[in-house]
């Protein structure tokens, strides 16, 4: 099936970063024509007249099942919102972690992201709900020392079971998560290294989120976090690190070496005022992969990457006193080709080019907020003016899961009606 | 004309912030009846079952003219973004000034809010541009030293030309503006107080937004600038002090007891990385009223409210490393009754009450991202889950200017469609 996107602004994330003005070709789930005019017969057509193409933006850090969990843990200090996110996240049901991971995709969909990535347990039912939503889920089951955990079984097996089972799924990418220094030892953290890197699929953990965490694995080991993970080998090109805000220089160039991704969360940070910033500019200059995730909703409290691009770069500017650090191309880089690589997909992700995969999201270029818009201000506005209203149509893999604000995958109402109960249930208890 | 707005939550931001679920009901310009079932006849009915009502939001700092600037200076140092604003903004005709500020009205409008300050020249054009928008404009004349100026004529006087002009048009509130400490001598600062004082309308001015500007106001008088507005008697209860990011704790006190309020513009400071951040909590305990700006389209470059709230939020947060400053209550309250109040309107605008104008904001309730919604979490929700992507519908004074995503009032496409040319004629010189 032939999709024909006409007459936009295609806003190509290319190696040179062009931004085109013409038509899209969609070939089933890839994209075979970018820019020209098409004068072939297409069996779909989208008028995208003045409006903006970008590539489906990629979330690397989420855990989409606490959608559910919303507006619970606000305003309060930082043990209290642990002791009550951990109470309310140990006794959930399949039915309330499917109803979780539907509005999350709904959200990521609404705001223009097509592939998220995701730590967290009950993947499988994650999986199947991401299916139904139509989007991409880089699922990592998440992995940790056998007696800190409520999961049935031994997590890395669970993890592995997870794997072999979805591993052939559309869409679905299985990977290997870890909790955190803080309840995965070393042969916790090797075990899932060794599995990462036998099936070649991604790693993600928290790391050095908070100063406390830093300390604490300091006093076990004698070591920071990240050198303590390069010292017993956990780091590397499939690894991706989320909030990586309490580093040191050393450990950034550890991380540098490994050729590893980080994914700053910083409106997460900020909300739960840990006090580190994401070092970007250094993860930058010493080759870091950086990357952007939203954390999951009781910390956010949105999965809205379009703000949280946005918000990365104030506090980058802020913290440092330099406008000039976090520029617009480089936040709207973070969330696409950046974030492509560090999935391991930068053939098929991140941009518009003739090869990748449809993932495609059409914002709305006569919305008041994006205008006046010329290639000149495009990226600009795109970042700094732009807001998940402008999303219009979203495909993911050649699939349109938006279209003109309409969700065509999942039932939203249906979705939503069971959700307050379930808010009930978990979090006035 | 009676207009019923049916079964919806109700964010009355009254005294006691309740939520109610049921009817608001409008006659003309005002409220009438808020939360009760209304079984009278309306001639015209709003379904928002399930939507949530709130107070028109305020924005008590911007220069909406300069919306048709977007884009054009971001990611450079400081000097340079001045130099560059400075050269751009002195020369603009009537058509851009109107062009601009109708794309602001329009922005403003989609991400509810009914209610702007604006600190600009040329107030008259803005004026006419934002009662076609249909929303409220307290427009401030910007005063400033005579030769510091590209004005014709005196400033003052043109102020008070302005005021006279457009005292008695509907949703027009002329007042004051001085450009700041920088360009405003005694004489001038006192004149502009003067004319506050007298017609007892809104006085707003920069303060303090970066460190230069104190030190250098330091050098020229030995006193910082909130200690030398207070001496000279500018300080009380009209002014609206936007930025006031550099400011010690006496002059906090001394700001407290003027009565005055003060415009915290967080994206702005963080964008510009002018290194202070507006110290609200000792706001909140001087008893100085916090309200919140967007400021203009070059320095954030987005009118949303929605979004400025928690950014506001999460800056506050961060740089105390205390998750418990500025509450999502708080933040809400910044921008309704807080705003209401720094205006002077407190008896007719920021709640939703029998006797107010109404200024009405419905935010879909069936939206993802603001679900699950409850009166438990509804006020979290709006604040750090809602985007402008949940506006719906807005009302000023009883006028529907957006009715289902759809504006009434404009033409967006026609003001829109020479909005490029204006940006090229102005910002690639």
């Amino acid at each position: 099936m032939i999709t024909a996107v006409r007459d936009a602004w295609i806003v190509t994330q290319d190696s040179q970063r062009r931004i085109l003005r013409g038509d899209a070709v969609i070939d089933g789930e890839r994209i075979v024509s970018v820019g020209e005019r098409y004068k072939g017969a297409a069996d779909k057509e989208i008028d995208a007249s003045g409006d903006i193409v970008i590539p489906g933006l990629i979330n690397t850090h989420t855990h989409i099942a606490m959608t559910v969990m919303k507006g619970v843990v606000d305003d309060i200090p930082f043990p209290k919102f642990l002791e009550r996110v951990f109470r309310i996240d140990s006794d959930r049901t399949d039915r309330d972690l499917e109803i979780g991971t539907k509005i999350g995709c709904a959200e990521m969909i609404r705001s223009g992201t097509t592939t998220f990535v995701d730590l967290y347990y009950s993947e499988d039912i994650i999986a199947k709900a991401t299916a139904e939503a139509g989007i991409r889920g880089v699922l990592c089951w998440c992995v940790l020392d056998e007696e800190m955990t409520t999961q049935k079984g031994n997590p890395l097996q669970n993890c592995k079971r997870f794997y072999d089972g979805f591993k052939n799924k559309r869409k679905i990418v299985p990977g290997v998560g870890l909790q955190g220094v803080y309840v995965c030892n070393e042969e916790t953290c090797r075990g899932a290294k060794e599995f990462s890197d036998e099936k070649d699929i991604p790693l993600t953990f928290h790391l050095s989120e908070t100063r406390e965490e830093v300390n604490n694995h300091r006093k076990k080991t004698g070591k920071r976090p990240a050198e303590w993970l390069n010292d017993i080998g956990v780091l590397g090109k499939n690894a991706i690190a989320a909030h990586s805000a309490w580093l040191t220089m050393n450990e950034v160039r550890l991380m540098a070496a490994a050729g590893m991704s980080i994914s700053s969360c910083p409106v997460s940070n900020m909300k739960l005022a840990t006090g580190g910033v994401a070092p970007i500019p250094e993860f930058q200059r010493y080759g870091v992969n950086v990357t952007v995730g939203t954390d999951g909703s009781t910390t956010n409290n949105s999965l809205d990457l379009m703000a949280e691009m946005k918000t990365l770069g104030l506090l980058q500017k802020s913290s440092r006193w330099d406008p000039t650090v976090a520029k617009a191309q480089e936040l709207l880089d973070f969330v696409t080709v950046n974030a492509a690589k560090a999935i391991g997909m930068q053939d098929s992700l991140g941009s518009i080019e003739a090869g990748k995969y449809a993932d495609i999201v059409i914002l709305d270029g006569g919305a008041p907020n994006l205008r006046p818009l010329l290639p000149e201000n495009m990226i600009s506005n795109i970042v700094y003016s732009g807001s998940s209203s402008n999303v219009k149509t979203v495909m993911c893999q050649g699939d349109v899961v938006l279209e003109n604000g309409r969700m065509t995958t999942i039932n939203e109402k249906e979705v939503l009606s069971g959700s307050e109960e379930i808010w009930r249930s978990l979090c006035l208890r």
